[in-house]
């Protein structure tokens, strides 16, 4: 598998401090594996990468190769939180802020993630005059944001191409059985792909949730779920001393709880990542956030942000550490070529010959040595080999396996989100009036 | 002027308990209105609405135009942090995430703003063959980001259309007498917008750092210089009831200090202020975090982040209090329309009539007292008129007013940014081995 490699050789803590958690890991670890956990009916994502029939993968690329076949233009994604994130992240992960034409099959568009009416009108004026086809991603079909949204990006499609050639176009991925969304599919006769019922929203994007858009845009599913596969091998083991993922859990548990820090600050040299950073404040902040406990997740792109927050991260309020994500191999290794003397006007001829990914490399052993050691920030490593899908694969898997582990051990239900609810029931309070 | 609202209800803050400071902060005012504060050689951007002279707006404005009329397709803006950040943040508060082609006179893009080759390359092969102009943005031209980026660019530049043309093509923004890039331009003949020596990266959005773009991109740079004016007479003040940006101030050293909170979290109802949030971030971490102080700056969008980080802000550690953006008149207005009765199978037609920009405040005010009545997380409104021009340069006149006031308050000097040098000293050590 393409390895991920994580270093605590700055966080303070010793390898041993992390392993005396190994029998209550793999106590938890056992009582998961079993199903006897609480929340343990949306366990559903911990076996999906093996779950997954390739029946369904074959489906979904040949409807993604029908539509980039008949020339469509933008994939319109309607959806919210997990619904929404892990796609954005997947695609921004392997193809980048700039995506290479010839590896982008279709543009990627996001509505229903606010309510914002100046942001919607402007979406949707955004695609009126080119080939659009809709993935509206809801497993209930109830949740008001992309309700509107695809109110809106429906009729705009029906009036374009006729109510019946429009339900070519419009893919539901929803629940089988029950709500709204796939009631109005199954009479609309829209393609439907199904979100397994025990599976949360913020755990779903190996499913079509996040596969279909992949497929869509380009992605190769298979090698998704064939890196997920693998990180699944050693990321489910109960024993600590060689699972990484629950290291990494308990790790950031010994921070929070003995060394009183309240902030988790992830961390990434690449801005290919910026949404990768947002799927896992979702993950970590919906699954841990509950019961007044729990580590406030927060993100940062470097060196970009370096001129930004470093100042805050080195000298401000000691109540964060952070745990920063490197690639080994940059996709693109650019390299700084030599200018004739009288040209190195920018002096920059001393690093003549040295790759662009070298020095940010160096860049990143500057700042962690400057963060750690001068500014005491513990910091976390975590190597990743590359872009690839596989490596999107494993490194979601890391994270979920975590974030299971990391909420068991605050012993909260890693798997609910009331807190979600108490504003909704305000707001439809107020609507429905 | 277009009215900044300012609402403390939901702060868990009496007014009173704000104009205890009223003598504090009168004492401070007058001392920063005298230059007398520690720091003052950088208050530069206080009077900065004032003293830009419209000569150099006007040929901003020119420079601009004759890009525009020549078919330029995209500036490359090259800088990183202040150099940035506000240039950003203003383009997509006034124009938003997919804007109005007819609006947009230009693309900008960014690139200086990290040291990943991945995506320098893909940003390099994006403009490849687009006819662009680049405006590189650093003080002293020794920022390596910048450099390295503009040594790319330039390159390309020129072969692509000669040496001797490109140089009508390159924009130098930097300090008037000293340092690298702006003898580079000297000796390039480029043009030159000069930033004053006494504003700082993070203040100086206001300077040709921000304007110079705009007015490329198609902003109005005369009504953004306006609206800062206007803001700059009230925000002045050293009449702690009559100024709201001191009281935002007071209000938030209140609730760090006495009530603990270690984060503010800025949120906006509107994506289009993602980068607004972002400079937000910039100017005051950097301001404050230091000498082991200051607030954590952390953002999100609502709706969009209710779904993500909604859980822990509701019932996680209450580590944080949030200060809330919304905006009176959206951009445009959608509204909900309804369905006949058999078609309404997304069961939206209980809001048909009703406005999405409506919806969005009603979500507004069921989150506000979710999180602060039922959460006990503190919440200060900030209402802002519109997404126009004039307001974008007032509302980074009433935050950079503010975080003067608030460093003032932790008793730090908020012009200054030493700990990012601690990096940069180890970073510059290895690269110069």
């Amino acid at each position: 598998m393409k390895e991920i490699k994580i270093n605590f050789d700055k966080s303070g803590l010793n390898l041993k401090d992390i392993l005396t958690y190994s029998d209550k890991v793999e106590k938890i670890s056992d009582k998961m594996e079993s199903f006897e956990t609480e929340g343990s009916e949306f366990l559903g994502w911990k076996d999906l990468p093996n779950n997954i029939n390739n029946q369904e993968l074959n489906q979904m690329e040949e409807e993604a190769k029908r539509l980039q076949k008949e020339g469509i233009e933008i994939l319109v994604v309607i959806g919210i939180g997990g619904s929404y994130l892990g796609v954005k992240a997947g695609m921004d992960f392997v193809l980048g802020e700039y995506p290479d034409k010839n590896s982008q099959k279709m543009e990627l568009i996001f509505a229903g993630d606010s309510i914002s009416s100046t942001s919607l009108f402007q979406k949707l004026k955004y695609v009126e005059n080119k080939k659009f086809a809709i993935n509206v991603i809801s497993k209930s079909g109830t949740t008001l944001e992309p309700s509107i949204a695809f109110r809106m990006f429906k009729k705009m499609l029906e009036d374009k191409v006729g109510k019946n050639n429009a339900k070519d176009y419009i893919f539901a991925t929803t629940s089988y059985s029950k709500g709204i969304l796939t009631e109005l599919a199954d009479k609309e006769g829209y393609t439907k792909f199904i979100i397994p019922e025990d599976v949360g929203g913020r755990f779903s994007v190996l499913t079509p949730v996040g596969l279909f858009p992949f497929a869509c845009v380009g992605l190769n599913i298979k090698k998704i779920i064939a890196g997920a596969q693998k990180a699944n091998e050693i990321y489910s083991s109960n024993n600590l001393s060689i699972n990484d993922a629950y290291k990494y859990a308990v790790a950031r548990y010994i921070l929070h709880k003995t060394k009183k820090l309240g902030v988790e600050m992830l961390v990434s040299y690449e801005p290919n990542h910026r949404y990768f950073l947002e799927w896992w404040k979702q993950l970590f902040g919906e699954s841990e956030g509950k019961d007044e406990k729990g580590l406030l997740p927060h993100s940062a792109i470097f060196t970009t942000d370096l001129h930004s927050l470093g100042q805050f991260i080195q000298d401000g309020s000691k109540i964060l550490f952070e745990t920063v994500i490197t690639v080994k191999n940059p996709k693109n290794n650019l390299k700084i070529f030599e200018l004739p003397k009288e040209e190195d006007l920018d002096k920059l001829n001393y690093l003549s010959g040295r790759t662009v990914h070298e020095i940010n490399n160096i860049a990143f052993e500057a700042t962690i040595d400057a963060h750690a050691l001068i500014g005491k920030v513990p910091n976390i490593h975590i190597l990743i080999e590359d872009f690839s899908e596989e490596t999107f694969g494993s490194i979601v898997v890391f994270f979920e396996r975590a974030v299971a582990m990391s909420g068991y051990l605050l012993k909260i239900n890693p798997f609910n989100q009331p807190g979600v609810e108490v504003y909704k029931t305000n707001m439809f309070k107020t609507l429905k009036k």
